[in-house]
């Protein structure tokens, strides 16, 4: 009640970095996808933290209990794979407001522990407690050879920048039904090693900033590129532009956004369609420059784009 | 809205473990003070994970950010404690409404991070959500070798039980301020190791029923034995019994509870008021039979006990 000023999450996490000393059991701490403790000399603990709260995320009349707890592990899963690691346990907390039965709790974990059985991810514990809206958090553990981690923080320019799947639209359905991209990551991880990777959760242009700003590094994108899902069409009733702009911004697709040197592209391109023959993969850009800074081509030629579409959502 | 009965932690806990197969990751599974994870042959991940919400646990009004801050690390510390395991770090979830300030946010902080130092424990990151009350959740980590983890389940006919501190009163005071049991802890595990340990969370015969259900063994106290606080005296006003109830049942008192052999007794006894000389700690009764259940002693004679005294403090 003492001061107005907001704290977004942003400047939160900035603010825990500043606060909190370099610990030597961490290697990665706060700021990218996962943290990363130094179990033993030939293994890491990969360690994420995201949770959904009610009438934030999502609201209770109009969704299926199953697809919320789904979906809160379903992002975690995503928050892994963006660190190519596989993922092996969870914990969860529950805050449980007076009108949700113990049958619509049940209901939540069984999208919850359907999703867990999927990837053979084992619930190790949890805290329970009343409140007056619901939320859930989870936090997930995987394991990973040293090496095998790929951060936020490597892209060079020169790299060149790919993302999965289709952008845009996700608030439509997606958002509750994805496919965390756990094989992919793992896949890429292991075989190819991105310089960088991130999964998009708060949208294309937000996302591949935060690689930016790790990096030290800019990129140029090509707006004929982005891959533009049906349903980013279907929420803009065939206006391009906002198709493009949801494409950009609009988050929670969930899609893995990484960089690679050229040679590193070549052999991608030679393998991935065999290994994922549903999942398409676009060269949307390449980092360029050492400004934290997206500029923009469309058919190869520089263009300005409005603050507004650049924009990505942000949890405040 | 489909099914009217409640749904408390315990049976949230059992339906859980039903629900989740044993994993070869898990040594120990959900139920616990922590999961551990075996991650290497020699060491163990241990996890715990603890929350505070608002209005449930504390009031803002009434309370500064600085104790709640620093609570909510400390539960889990003091669970972490009562595995006989040195945490090394932490992440954290947090829901945010519109009328906490961004200052009021820096000393929960402080709070927190005080605590965090003082333990060199670090915060490897985190969550931020908007929400309609505040809450905090925690996830921490220790590091520990696999025969020095001490569970619930070890305890055996002809142990003995004992107890730190004083229990009771918490409420009045003692649940901001407590030391969590940490080295206490770790002493324990290492010197003596007790056959069951946990913290009490619930209250001292609640919490002393999870050892016994987990260890399959039941128990007699002597009600005499029991060490009330001051705070218990002073919030009962000179009403013994009641001052009695308060350190059976209180909860909140973060004190270690465990059980060891006659010969771990006697070893103990020698080394612990060198160890520990301003931490008091008594033998309150004796491991009994094979049902899981309290049966009450004054004085050497056995009595009745009514049900009231003996209800451990429920989240639900």
């Amino acid at each position: 009640m003492l001061l107005r000023k907001s704290m977004d999450e942003f400047s939160f996490i900035e603010y825990l970095k500043k606060k909190m000393p370099p610990s030597s059991q961490v290697s990665i701490g706060i700021g990218d996808d996962a943290a990363v403790l130094g179990i033993s000399k030939s293994k890491r603990l990969v360690v994420s933290t995201d949770m959904i709260v009610e009438n934030v995320d999502f609201r209770i009349k109009t969704l299926r209990p199953e697809k919320i707890g789904r979906k809160v592990l379903a992002v975690n899963l995503s928050d892994i794979a963006a660190m190519g690691v596989s993922p092996t346990a969870f914990v969860i907390s529950i805050g449980k407001p007076p009108y949700i039965t113990a049958l619509w709790l049940k209901c939540f974990y069984k999208g919850l522990l359907s999703l867990a059985r999927q990837y053979n991810i084992a619930c190790v514990g949890g805290d329970f407690s009343r409140s007056q809206e619901f939320f859930a958090s989870v936090t997930i553990f995987g394991e990973a050879l040293p090496r095998q981690m790929v951060k936020r923080s490597g892209a060079k320019p020169g790299n060149w920048i790919a993302v999965t799947g289709a952008l845009g639209g996700a608030l439509l359905k997606h958002h509750y039904d994805f496919m965390p991209r756990i094989r992919e990551g793992l896949f890429l991880a292991k075989h190819i090693k991105p310089t960088a990777m991130i999964d998009i959760s708060d949208g294309l242009v937000q996302d591949l900033s935060h690689i930016l700003k790790a990096s030290g590094v800019g990129a140029v994108l090509d707006l004929d590129k982005i891959p533009v899902s049906r349903d980013a069409r279907k929420i803009s009733r065939g206006n391009e532009k906002k198709a493009l702009a949801s494409a950009l911004s609009g988050g929670e697709d969930f899609e893995l956004l990484f960089t690679v040197s050229p040679e590193q592209k070549r052999r991608l391109e030679k393998i991935w369609m065999k290994e994922f023959p549903k999942v398409s993969l676009k060269w949307i850009g390449k980092i360029e420059g050492k400004v934290s800074r997206i500029s923009w081509r469309r058919n190869g030629k520089k263009v300005a784009l409005s603050k507004l579409a650049q924009k990505g959502f942000s949890h405040f």
